[in-house]
């Protein structure tokens, strides 16, 4: 008995590959960043989020979109910090793809914008498989997670550029090593970045808006 | 503070209905009839598509598209009954899509079938929200699953044409009661017909097979 196997898993990441190709293309043309955050609920994302706003806000232009399955609480801190913001409700899926990004963008207005964000959906499974066009993934674990997780979620640690360990104040309360997390992240990808920080009191964000604007500037060069 | 609210999902399942409906067009020009089976993994899915093929190959040319995240235990099953079989590898995803479907039926190859089933990916959620372009929807509650599923998901028991109940001999082993099922799945959808049904026995495959060889018939008639 003959019959055929169809991946229709990689036909749909492969449409959402050459859409997140045009998005990618689209921005590098106006000189816009756009960052991909993404971690697990109460990692901190918004958080981070508004320590970074607050750095950047008075040399670029921010845009910021804010993916919930529901709710628009993290939308509004994000925007009284000061960036332009939109809001995607996603309706319970648990990521954003390509072409939800495309729209969020063209709602928000990039043209000028210098740096933007999405917020993803709040899940550290999903959001690693769904490129968005982004030119940077930055992920957040923190502290109360774990320091096993780049074992039990390898997807997100192997794409990620960054990865921000936030409530690292916490770490000896929970009995976090930021050496064991850091190794276990570089075994599945050694060229990602690690960033301890404290959404709380700041540490480690003056340093990644510094970085972050660094960025921007060799975008906006290699137009 | 003001910004923007986006309702992705909106626009995804708006995406995927005109996907939907022109594969609708499609098979209704063709003659053919698409059924999308769908319930819970363990339900009984398989074993029901094996009583129908057998009651209905002599008549009918028979398709199926067997959506499972990554075995072919069920497929091989349903090539040996007479089907014509397409297995669709869906990597995770937890429901078939209409460009999935779209592209399934593409592999099968239609043109010279009269009924195609689709087996959904064992899930009583994520399967109900997607249109995949099928004439009738088909929805298997099993007896072990309990009489209050329509309760618990909804919109399963709202999209759905028929339900079957399945494992109907194990009712009184498992204190289902089928008045009650109905019940809760006519208060969620008024049209809903409901047929008794048990896989193991063949019971109530009869009329089954009966019902959409008619239907077929009505659908050739109707092109």
């Amino acid at each position: 008995m003959d019959f055929k196997i169809l991946e229709v898993k990689e036909q749909v990441l492969a449409d959402n590959d050459r859409i997140a190709a045009e998005t990618r293309k689209t921005l590098k043309q106006r000189g816009v960043l756009l960052v991909n955050l993404m971690g697990s609920p109460g990692a901190g994302k918004t958080s981070a989020l508004l320590q970074l706003i607050t750095r950047l806000r008075d040399t670029l232009r921010i845009g910021v979109m804010e993916a919930d399955v529901d709710s628009d609480v993290d939308a509004r801190a994000v925007a009284e910090a000061g960036a332009r913001v939109v809001q995607l409700h996603t309706g319970g899926l648990c990521h954003m793809d390509a072409a939800m990004t495309a729209r969020g963008l063209e709602a928000l207005g990039p043209e000028d914008l210098d740096l933007v964000f999405l917020e993803n959906v709040g899940n550290l499974v999903c959001p690693a498989e769904f490129d968005v066009g982004a030119d940077l993934r930055m992920m957040i674990l923190s502290v109360p997670e774990g320091d096993d997780k780049p074992l039990k979620y390898p997807q997100m640690f192997t794409v990620s550029d960054w990865m921000l360990v936030n409530k690292i104040d916490a770490a000896p309360v929970f009995d976090f090593d930021l050496e064991t997390a850091s190794q276990r992240a570089r075994a599945l990808n050694p060229n990602i970045e690690i960033f301890p920080v404290s959404a709380l009191n700041g540490a480690g964000f003056d340093t990644l808006a510094a970085r972050l604007r660094r960025l921007r500037a060799e975008r906006r060069a290699s137009r």
